[in-house]
């Protein structure tokens, strides 16, 4: 028994409702000894009065050390164990330009490259094509036809796209065809299981098919797959937390991860004045309501530490406009830590804040890092953030007699 | 999947080093209500200054109130789960000579005793014989021969020695012949399962043949043996983390335990001096390097307040020579506490610091119990802290997409 089964058999309904604001990566780093990190730096006056009257912490999204990627951090604050419930490449790409992987589907993330005469790949971007070249070079490739399988591909960003076999007994389990290198040939697909053998016969035929379509263009003569995944059964979060739950995203790959813990997708929005306005106007029909703030990761990731602070402030100036909302539990956190200084997603604990009537305040006045070290919730695994949100909403019962 | 496996996948090479200062037993107590612990006494500018640029915490060596014994405190430190690598006393008596045990070997630790005419025990450590004594009367027992076994023996401190029994099919698993009482005879080695017969046996003829050849001895007329125990079979930490590992130590069982997860073992030193040219000499050939300090914890066994504040402050002083070789991490912690106070290993969470130009600082500027309950690592299990210095070493890949 794990705080996921307890949390399914205790959970209980009431009419609260729950709002968790996810800044993507909003942990971050000084730039140099003895400076202030992102949020340190930040004026955040409404983080800060609302952090001095409830509960701050700091969360581990995985475990200590360990960096998540965009799947395991967002799985985490949505109450599953990540390392139970693991989404392959295939299916977050899939998930990213908006596509509903269904049961009898596989993913795979797909790069347009180039090969020379012998085959042998000399750029495993292929000179990273403009995202049209690559819409038209999909447009081409989906003349394909395979026995036994439907192709579906997707043009995505630069050299990137995304296929997708639908068919029955298709397992998901085929390794990459990029062999990571260049002067090399693209890989066979092969299958790790007797499961996925017919899967890599499939890719085997889309690519040797695809080599015919794409063998006059240039640069753009090839392509490679890597992360084949199927979409993972999770039970939903009405299933096992017991509370109607919606997602409010502005990309698509935030909108994919709350459709695979069964989440409403609420109609498309494109920044926090719609998110809010969004909010608003479906408030009543769930109990639970995903936000998501992309652009403190994106930020992050392009090592641009006062842009990441800039964003921090924009949604700080935003905080105000939930709170209006009277949601009885306002969780404000990250998936991850992304700090600029090092343009990457980090294992960096990420500071959280819940405020609800029921809650224990603690002395912490500032939302940023080193404040939230002195939190009342401690520092936990982000698995446990859901169970409290629960809990404050008053949506578990005691457990034993 | 845990730390430890989730680790073994995402550990990748690079050409950082870490440094592993192990202060044995370094977390004490108050000698009276509202004192100062021996790390809190002591004057610890160095220690203090790396605290202040870096981040601290508190491990838990094993869980809450559990004292580890040296072998779990250490396999902790080296990432490994203590309660799943068990290691017997045998096999530390074993390692604390430098004896190379083989995975045909089981080893126990031997008592010379006092027995009367009616065979009971009058005196457990034969009145503490001298150490050359106990090499004497050993030498004669290694004139004993074993069907079926080989017998191997080291004489030890005082009244103490090893045994080791070598063959085939000789599972470790024998009870105590150490009643653990006086008025009582030994007991008779009894296997514990099937694939310990044979060894019990060989024990209950190596006993018999003892006792005859110990009769004419006073006060050493006989010998208790327990902690019958195999080498355990544990993964290298090369193979599980990835990383190149050597040992510092000036004592035997500190160099046993690291051979036991395939580090190498660098060439005797006698103290701090040493380790720190020894370090030097092989900085290039090792990616991870445990340096082991013993007099932190031996003056804490002794009940000697004032002499672990000076080792202490000894430790603290070679701390820039260390810090001089510019590893990316360098980490300083213990493998327990063992304060003066209670003259013994305890339970107690021991102060760790962590210093690297990707460590998120916090605000603690003493490195001391009381100031590392503010760390940023939190307080934490000890098997985190080696995923920890590989994040911090950027030799972790992010786990998920």
């Amino acid at each position: 028994m794990d705080i996921f089964e307890l949390s399914r058999v205790l959970n209980r309904s009431n009419d609260s409702k729950i709002v968790l604001l996810v800044a993507d990566g909003i942990g971050g780093l000084p730039l140099e000894p003895g400076g202030r990190t992102e949020l340190e730096t930040a004026s955040t006056p409404n983080l800060d009065a609302l952090a001095a009257k409830n509960v701050c912490g700091l969360l581990t999204p995985v475990l200590p050390g360990i960096t998540p990627g965009s799947g395991p951090g967002h799985v985490s604050l949505f109450g599953y164990d990540p390392l139970e419930y693991q989404i392959g490449r295939g299916v977050l790409e899939a998930l990213g330009i908006d596509f509903d992987l269904g049961p009898n589907d596989v993913a795979a993330r797909g790069n347009f490259c180039t090969v020379d005469s012998a085959g042998n790949i000399t750029d495993r971007r292929a000179g990273r094509i403009p995202s049209d070249k690559c819409a038209e070079l999909v447009e081409k490739l989906r003349s394909i036809r395979l026995d036994g399988a439907e192709v579906l591909l997707e043009p995505g960003v630069e050299h990137r796209f995304v296929l997708v076999l639908r068919g029955e007994g298709l397992g998901g389990d085929v390794e990459d065809t990029d062999p990571q290198a260049t002067g090399v040939p693209p890989l066979k697909p092969v299958a790790r299981n007797p499961e996925s053998q017919r899967t890599a016969e499939a890719a085997a035929h889309f690519v040797a098919q695809a080599a015919e379509v794409l063998k006059r263009e240039q640069p753009a003569n090839m392509l490679t797959l890597r992360g084949f995944a199927q979409r993972p059964l999770i039970p939903t979060m009405e299933d096992v937390f017991g509370v109607k739950t919606a997602a409010i995203a502005v990309y698509p790959m935030y909108r994919g991860l709350a459709r695979l813990v069964g989440m409403e997708i609420l109609p498309k929005v494109a920044n926090l004045e719609e998110q809010v306005r969004c909010l608003r106007e479906h408030w009543d029909r769930f109990d639970f309501f995903f936000v998501h703030f992309k652009y403190t990761d994106s930020t992050g990731e392009d090592g641009d530490f006062d842009a990441k602070v800039r964003r921090i402030e924009e949604f700080d100036a935003y905080l105000p406009r939930f709170a209006d909302l009277k949601p009885d539990v306002l969780i404000v956190t990250g998936d991850h830590s992304t700090p600029a200084k090092l343009k990457s997603h980090s294992w960096h604990p990420v500071p959280v804040l819940l405020a609800a009537s029921t809650c224990r305040p603690d002395r912490v006045t500032r939302f940023a890092e080193s404040d939230c070290i002195q939190g009342g919730l401690g520092q936990i695994e982000g698995r446990y953030l859901l169970p409290l949100a629960l809990a404050h909403a008053e949506r578990l019962q005691k457990f034993g007699a």
